[in-house]
Parts: C-alpha cells; structure tokens; sequence
C-alpha cells in the first residue's frame, strides 16, 4: 500500500511537472485554446507510435515574417529600410531631387508617400536593392537594423517580435522542426537579421528573390551581384512556390496573418497527417495595433476568415491569448 | 618508467586507432594525396580552437551530381529518361510520328538523336517534364529510376553511383557538414532519389529549375503543376546564383569534375580560411569511362586543369585514387 501510494504520487509529480514543462514553454501565451492546439499538435507528432508521428526530416514548419513574426505597422519595415536608403545615397544622385518617387521622399512628402504606386515603390527597390554584392547588401541592411528605431515602440525593429512566436517557433525545434521563415520581404532583407533574431539559418529564409549574377571584382574575385530583377514574388501563390524552390516538401505546420499567407496555409493544410495553421489576428491597439479586413498593410479579409473557420486553422486573438507581446528591451533602448 | 612507457604504448595505440578510424571512413579511397586532403580539410575545420576552425552552421559542402556522383557517360541519365518517357506518351501523341524531334525518338534514330540541337531537348524536356504534380513527376522518375538500367554496367542508375564520393559525403556530414547537391540537372528529378541514393534530404538539392504554378485540382485540392518556363539552368555561373538561392551561403568545400562546375569552384575557394575544391578526373576507361577536354558531356577543358593547378584544387585520378568505382550491386541485378 505503501508503495501503491509513493508510485501515485511519482506518476502525479511526474504529471505536474510535464505540464510545468510546457508551462515554462511558451511562458507567453496565455492558457487559452491556441496554446492547447500548439501542445496538442506537437505532442502528437513527435510520439513514436503515434497515428500522427512524424519522421524528424518531415518536421518542417513555416512562419511568415512581416505581421507574424515581427511588427508591420504602420508601414513595412523593409519600406522604411528603402526610404532611408534612398536619403543616405541621395548625394551621390543630384537628378533625384527633381525626380519621383525619389523627390517625394527626399521632400519628406508622406502625403505623398502615401499614394506611391507598385512602379514608384519598384523604382525605389531597384536602385535601393540592386548593384552591389549580396554580402554588402547583407551588411547595409544589418548596419541600418542596428540603428534604426520604430516610430511608436522606440524600439530597433529587431526588437519589435513577437515574445509568443519566438517561444513557439523554439518549441518546434526543441521537437525537431526545422523552422523556415517563408516571406514576402526581400530574401536577402530577412537573411541579414534571421539568424541572430529568429535563430533561422540563412538557408531557411525563403523569401521574394531579385536575380544575382555571378561576375568578378576588381581583383578577379567571384562576386555575386544583386540585379534589379524579380525571379519570384514569395507572396499568395508565391509562398507555395517559393517553398517548394528551396525546401521541396509541404509543411506539416504554417503560420502566417494575412491574405498573403492563405495558399501556403492552404497547402500545409491539404497533407495527411497532423497538421498545425494558424492566423496571428492584430487585435489588440493598445499594445500592437488593431487592423484587419480594411487594412492595405497585413490584409485579414473576411474570406479569409471564413476559411480559416471552415479548415480549422487556428486564430490566434493577439489581445486574449499573449501574455506579452514584445521581449523585454535591450540595454540599447 | 614503466608509467611513462605504458603512457607512450597508450599515445601509440591511440594514433593507430585514429589512422584506422580515417581509413575506415573511406575505405573506397586508395591512400594518395586526395584522401590525405580530404583528411586534413575536416581536421583542420572541425578542431575547436584551431585558426581554421568553422562553426557547425557554416560546414557547408556542395557537390555537383552528374559525372562527381554518378555515372554520367554514354549519355546524361535524365536525357535517357526524357526519351523514354516520349515513347511511354507517344500512344496520347499520334501527331508525334510526324514531328520532330519526337519523330527520330519514336524511330529510335540514334544517329538523329546525337545530331539533336539544345531547341530539340528543349521541346522533350517541355512535354516530359511539365503538365504533371510535382509529386506526380517525382513519382514518374521513382518508377523510371526503380527498372532502367544502364546500358553497359547493367545494373540502376542508381547504382552507378561513385562509392568513394558516397564515402566522402557520409564522413562530411559524420563531421558535422550539411551535404548539398548542386546540379546541372533538374531539380525535381535529382529530388525524387536524393534521399535513397545519396542520404541528401529535399531540401538539400539545388538543380536548374522549372516554374511551378499553385493551383487547385479538381476537387479543389491545392496542386503545385510543373510548368514549361526555366526558373534557373544550374550550370556554370547559375551554381554558385543558385547556392544563394537556396543556402545563401558561400560553401566551404565544393566538388565537381567539369567545366559546369568551375564557377562553384571558384566562388567556395575565394572564401577565407580553410577551403577544400575537388574535381573527379575521369581517367578510368576500363572501369568506367575514360573522357575530358574533348568530351561533349562532362567537358574537362585544358582551361579547367590550368585553374585547378594554380588554385590548389584537388584532381581526382579515379583510376589511381579510388580502390572501387561502385557500390557492391543490389540483389535485384
């Protein structure tokens, strides 16, 4: 009897400190349904012997970036990045001041900003983007990230993350996910930050891709130089396509926020199996922003919505279901 | 004394169990420069605190597939494929008996098919690659791939694979090393036995690429259908244009054996540090095949020997450097 008594309370001790274990894994969700699916999912396809069970090189999941993984309001941060960029290299353009979109910015002309068109914001990617190594871009865009603040948050951007989706994207690889960041930003935007933000490898960033051409510097070295060229749009139909470039599998989880983000959760979504997607809804103003169907930037539409509702795709209420939104600042603040 | 002596037996005996370990781990190889190079590369990477030490994530090793893995001679494997997929299509094609180059395929006019131009492969490649799933085309190669048989060594492609090179690639990522293919080839067809025949995941396979278009199928299914357009040709100067694609990161070894893979050569080599560059010499008519300068596949130019001698980079003899070419044949010979 004593001994019936001390194994139930090992297997209690034991069960107690199971769920503390998933407690202290996403310290920052709130105990509310997205955070049960997320246990629930993982737990089902890591268990050998599971229905569900998963091979670990099946284990892919894939996060959007911009409204998912990190803030994108009120503007992109890759728009801003481009803007700056354009003022920095300025000097060297004297045509600019009396050309657009450039003389707009240059005039700080949000209103005018404000209406660009697809073209005037291709112009401003091209000659912001373009004509220089892939490493040297890599290094413009870490020296502006380790600068530059967010407007409301007074923040580096890098910094402006989402604390939930940090500790989730953790707890899939801690259960032997790769995970990928699948975005509609630049690849070689995001691959400058990834590693040391999201603990994504650059080989794990899929993102919308110019053309790079292969040549040799001065010195004869090999040079990969970024041309103004699209080679893919990693965005809506994009995001599959793009995902099937460089990992050549289905994800078994997707996470995304927006229209953008609905093909890929939609081909995550159509494999067997387990599978995990869910839609980061902005609705809390008061620490983020509240935006949605009516929003240009991180579109929610009501369709999507509804397919999210009809597939099962998990919402995630940023306002009910995350404790914190933001990790604590750095020293740097 | 005797503590000293027995200390001096105890270093002997371990020194002679890490020259068999390194002999064990390629067994294939004969005892000549390159294996001594390939030895010294992944000592000198992956001792923790050597000048040439690289951190796990950048133990990048990048191989090229057709003629550095497998048998490339008397013709490329995946051409062999697309033939005879045309005559497996031919009964859903009658306009073909007239038409060309179908026309010589289906007469099985070999004296035509040598005289074939890039714009008649082209059109094979178009009809036989494209219109299907990606899944439905990997399948495709799988069935292909699980009956052909190469027309001298009579027995699968996929047993005319180089068991040094398979060696090499297991004691790479024994060390620590992610273990790319780059290939001229297309990637869906070297993704459909990668994973079998190399232990290289999906996601590790970089190859020239055709477009993809997201779709729904008919019972509103999300499709990804192979197009007939060109994303990448994955040759020469699209190597290393692909590598950024997909890795996004400059290799630290890279291994190839014609004048496609130069260019991937040259662009791990300017890194700094320790680098290893190797090219496999095809100097072994009687057990394989003897070809180089004059060569229309797998073309070893005088050019490429040159910048192989001034670079440093390592030319595999396989008739002096490999102690067997093959792996031992499956049962199903």
């Amino acid at each position: 009897m004593k001994q019936r008594l001390a194994a139930v309370r090992l297997v209690a001790a034991l069960s107690i400190a199971a769920v503390a274990r998933a407690q202290d894994t996403l310290p920052s969700w709130n105990d509310t349904a997205p955070k049960k699916a997320i246990i629930d999912f993982v737990e089902r396809v890591t268990k050998e012997g599971s229905p569900d069970f998963v091979k670990p090189e099946g284990r892919i999941a894939t996060f959007d970036n911009d409204g998912t993984l990190w803030v994108e309001q009120p503007i992109y941060t890759q728009v801003t990045f481009a803007i700056d960029e354009v003022v920095v290299m300025a000097p060297q353009h004297p045509e600019w001041s009396e050309r657009e979109p450039f003389k707009s910015i240059l005039a700080h002309d949000r209103a005018a900003m404000l209406k660009f068109s697809i073209q005037d914001f291709e112009k401003v990617v091209a000659v912001t983007h373009s004509g220089m190594t892939v490493e040297q871009f890599r290094e413009i865009v870490r020296k502006w990230l380790a600068e530059a603040k967010h407007p409301r948050f007074k923040r580096l951007y890098t910094e402006c993350v989402y604390q939930p989706m940090i500790e989730l994207m953790q707890y899939l690889r801690n259960s032997g996910f790769k995970t990928y960041i699948v975005t509609g930003g630049g690849q070689e935007f995001v691959r400058a930050f990834a590693g040391p933000t999201y603990g994504v490898p650059l080989e794990q960033v899929v993102g919308s891709m110019g053309k790079v051409k292969y040549t040799y510097g001065k010195d004869g070295e090999p040079e990969l130089i970024k041309l103004p060229e699209v080679l893919l749009i990693d965005d809506k139909t994009g995001k599959p396509e793009g995902i099937n470039m460089v990992i050549g599998r289905r994800p078994q989880a997707a996470f995304g926020n927006s229209t953008g983000d609905q093909q890929m959760l939609e081909y995550a979504g159509a494999g067997d199996g387990a599978r995990l997607m869910m839609l980061v809804h902005h609705d809390d103003a008061e620490r983020e922003y509240a935006y949605g169907a009516n929003s240009k930037i991180g579109t929610f539409s009501d369709a999507l919505m509804a397919e999210a509702k009809q597939k099962g795709w998990i919402v995630i209420s940023m306002k009910d279901d995350w404790k914190t939104i933001f990790p604590p600042a750095s020293t740097k603040q």
